[in-house]
C-alpha cells in the first residue's frame, strides 16, 4: 500500500471545513483592510531565492531540474514571488496591499506546528517607507487574530533592526553573532549563553542590557520613536499587548528596518506570525527601490494555539438526507432536491440501492438530524415525509411549503 | 531580472477576485448537494501513479528525488490521492460525497486553456455502483455550470465504456484502436480518419455507426437503459442538453463504465468538464474494492469559456480610502477605521507621506467611489469628511452615523 509522504497532511472533511472556517477569517480581516487577493505559481526558478532567501531555506528547498533542465524549486516563501510580480509590472499603482493565502515547502524535521507543506497567509504594503504602512500591516496581523478568537492570548513584540544595529555600532558588538544570540536566547540556558558570548567575544553584561530592554531606558532615537508610534497606532485601534524586544530579530533574512512577530503569552508554542520591512529585495530582483513591509502567518501553529484554545471553529450545515422508498421515489428524487436547495436546504440524496432502514441508519451515522423520504405515495401528493431522527417524529409535508422545512433544519 | 517559468501564471488582484468568484460558486453547488470538502499534499510518491494513470500523464509529470531520495511528483491529477486517503482509513462510512478544489502541475506544451500547473475542482461519491450516484455527480457538474451562467451553452455527451465494449465484442472492432480513433474523431480530418482505419483493420462503416451513434437504434441493452435512467435523472432536476455520444472514451485510463463530458454547444474550447466511473481504483491501491464515480473541472478553459461568454464575474467592493490631512489625522485614522469596519465597510487606509491632493488621486486611480478624509478638526469632533469622487461633494459626518456612511458606500 502507498503511503502518504512524511511531513505531509491528508485533511478529511471535519479538518478541512474547520481549517476553511480559519482561513476564511483570515481573508476577511484582509479584506476589511482594503488588502486584495493575488496567487503566484507554486514552482518558481531557483535562480529567484538566490543571495535573498536566509541560507536556511536555501538549504530546505524542495528543487530540482525540471524536463527542460531548468533549476527549479517548490516555493518556500512567497516574498520573492511578490518581488517578481511587483517587479514585472510597471503600471502598478503603489502603494499596493496584497495578500495572498498559499502552499509553501520546506525540508525540515517534521515535528508538532512544522510540516514540510504548510499553508501561509502573507499579506504586504509594496512601495511606502511610512510608519503608517508598518502600523496598518501589524492592526492587521492583530485583527486576524482577534476575528479567530485569540488576540487575548497573545503579545506582540515588535523591533528594527536599525535601532538594534545602532545600539550594537555604539556598545562596539559585533552584528551576526550578537543577532545570533539574540534570537535564541529564551531557548539557551544561562551556562550556553555564557560560553556562547565568551567563545565569540560578546561583553554578557552589555548582551543582556539588550536582551533585557534596559539599554532603552533614557535613550533618545529617532528609530526608537518611529517605533513607539508604531505601537500607539496598533494600540489606539485594538486593545493589544504590544512591547519592544531587542531580542526580535527575524534571522538574518532580508528584513531593513522594523520587526514582528507574535507569540502566545505562555510561549508554549513557537511564534505564530512575524513580518518586517524589507526595503532592498524588490529592486534587488531588477525593478526600482520599492520599501515594502508585510508579515506571514503559517497554519500549524495557529491551529495547535486555536486547539488548544478551544476556539478550533466547527461548521454548521443545514442539510438534510433524502431517502427513496422505492422506484417512483429515485425518479421524483431530483425534483425534491432542487426545490430544497433552492430554499437554501444542502441536500444529500441517498445514491446507495439499500433499504430505507439502512438509509435511515447511514443519515445517523453521518450526523444529519432529518431525513426527507420519498417514494409512490409522495411522488402523487407532491409532498415528502420529514422524519426527525432525534425524536422518531415524522410528518408529511407538501413540497410547496419548503420554507417551512428549511425552518424546521435550521433549528435542528 | 528573473522572470516567471513557462506555462505557470501570476493573478493580479482584479483576475484573482474574479477567479475567487469562480471557484467560491463552485463551492456552493457541492455544498448544496452534500458534497464535503477534503485537501491533500501536492506531493506523493511516483508509485501512487504507477499502472494507474495512464502513460501520458505519466510521461508529464514533474517528477524528482526529493532529499531524502525518494521518488516524489507533484501530483498530475486527484483521483490517486482520493483512492490513498479512502484506503487509508477504515472507519468511513459509505458512500462518501467529497469535493476537493487543488492545484495540479502537468508537463505539457502551454496553449490556450492549457498550463504546466493549473487548478481542478474534483468531485466523488466514492463507495456506490448504484446509476443513482452517476446522476448524482452529473447533477452537480450542471448544477456548477448553472451557477456559472453558462448552463445554456454547454451540451452533456454521456456513454458507458461497458456498453462500448460489448458493441465493439459484437462487432468484431478491436478494443484500443477503435477508442484511439473515436476519442480523436472531431479532431482528424475524414481522409486521416480512413487512413487510421484501412492501416488498423477496422471496417469504417462499423466505426462510423458507433460514431453517429446509429448503431444504438433498436438496441436492447441493460446498460444502455442505466445510461437512459441517469440522463433522464439529470433531466427532470435541470434543463440540460444531454445526451449519448459513442465517442467519449476519456482516453486509455481507469475508467470502468459510466463516462461524460460537457462541451461549449460550438465546440469551440476543449472540454469543459470531464468523469466518469472507476469501480477498480481503490481496490488496486491495497483497500477493498470500492465502486466510485467522479469528475474534474479545470481553471483554464472554463475561465475562457465564462469570459467569451460574458459571465466572468467582477467583485464589487463596499470600500473606501481614508485620507489624512496632518498628524493629527494620522493617529485618529486607527479609530475611524476600526470603526467604519465594524459597520460593514472596508477601509483602505493611507500609508504614504504624500499630500491630501496626492492621495485623492491615488484613490480615484484604485477606483475608490468615496474618500473619508480626517484632520486636525474631524479628530476634535469626532466626525470624518466624506467626499464623493465622483460628484466631487463632500460633507462632514458624525462617525456615529456610520451605518448612514455604509449605506452611501452601498449605492456607490
Amino acid at each position: 500500500m502507498v503511503e502518504r509522504l512524511r511531513g505531509f497532511r491528508d485533511f478529511y472533511p471535519e479538518e478541512q471545513e474547520s481549517r476553511r472556517l480559519m482561513f476564511d477569517r483570515m481573508r476577511e480581516s484582509c479584506l476589511e483592510f482594503g488588502f486584495r487577493e493575488v496567487s503566484g505559481p507554486s514552482v518558481e526558478s531557483v535562480e529567484l531565492y538566490a543571495n535573498k532567501s536566509g541560507m536556511e531555506i536555501m538549504n530546505q528547498m524542495f528543487s530540482f531540474k525540471d524536463k527542460g533542465g531548468r533549476d527549479v524549486t517548490l516555493i518556500p516563501e512567497f516574498t520573492p514571488t511578490l518581488a517578481r510580480m511587483v517587479s514585472a509590472r510597471k503600471d502598478l499603482v503603489k502603494p499596493l496591499k496584497w495578500y495572498s493565502i498559499e502552499k509553501f515547502w520546506r525540508y525540515e524535521e517534521p515535528q508538532s506546528g512544522r510540516f514540510r507543506e504548510f499553508y501561509q497567509l502573507n499579506a504586504d504594503i509594496v512601495g511606502s517607507e511610512s510608519y503608517l504602512a508598518d502600523a496598518e500591516v501589524t492592526s492587521l496581523a492583530s485583527d486576524i487574530l482577534k476575528k479567530l478568537g485569540i488576540l487575548d492570548k497573545v503579545k506582540f513584540k515588535v523591533n528594527s533592526r536599525i535601532l538594534l544595529d545602532r545600539i550594537l555600532g555604539e556598545k562596539g558588538l559585533k552584528k551576526e553573532e550578537t543577532y545570533l544570540v539574540l534570537d535564541r536566547w529564551n531557548k539557551m540556558t544561562d551556562e550556553d549563553k555564557e560560553i556562547y558570548m565568551k567563545e565569540n567575544g560578546l561583553d554578557p553584561g552589555l548582551v543582556a542590557s539588550i536582551a533585557d530592554g534596559s539599554v532603552l531606558n533614557g535613550l533618545e532615537d529617532e528609530e526608537m520613536q518611529r517605533i513607539a508610534k508604531i505601537i500607539d497606532y496598533v494600540k489606539s485601534s485594538e486593545m493589544v499587548d504590544i512591547d519592544f524586544d531587542l531580542k526580535i530579530v527575524r534571522g538574518l533574512s532580508y528584513y531593513t528596518g522594523y520587526v514582528f512577530e507574535a507569540w502566545d503569552k505562555e510561549e508554549k508554542f513557537r511564534a505564530i506570525l512575524g513580518g518586517g520591512r524589507y526595503d532592498e529585495i524588490i529592486g534587488q530582483l531588477g525593478g526600482e527601490k520599492t520599501p515594502s513591509v508585510g508579515f506571514a502567518v503559517g497554519d500549524a501553529v495557529l491551529e495547535n494555539i486555536l486547539k488548544s484554545s478551544g476556539k478550533w471553529g466547527k461548521v454548521k450545515r443545514k442539510a438534510l438526507f433524502l431517502a427513496m422508498v422505492d422506484d417512483a421515489g429515485k425518479e421524483y428524487a431530483p425534483r425534491v432536491s432542487k426545490t430544497l436547495r433552492e430554499n437554501g436546504v444542502a441536500v444529500d440524496v441517498n445514491t446507495a440501492e439499500r433499504g430505507i432502514s439502512k438509509q435511515l441508519d447511514y443519515a445517523s451515522k453521518m450526523g444529519y438530524g432529518y431525513v426527507a423520504i420519498v417514494g409512490e405515495n409522495e411522488k402523487r401528493n407532491g409532498t415528502i415525509v420529514l422524519k426527525n431522527l432525534n425524536t422518531g417524529l415524522q410528518e408529511e409535508l407538501s413540497l410547496e411549503r419548503c420554507a417551512e422545512i428549511a425552518e424546521k433544519i435550521e433549528q435542528s
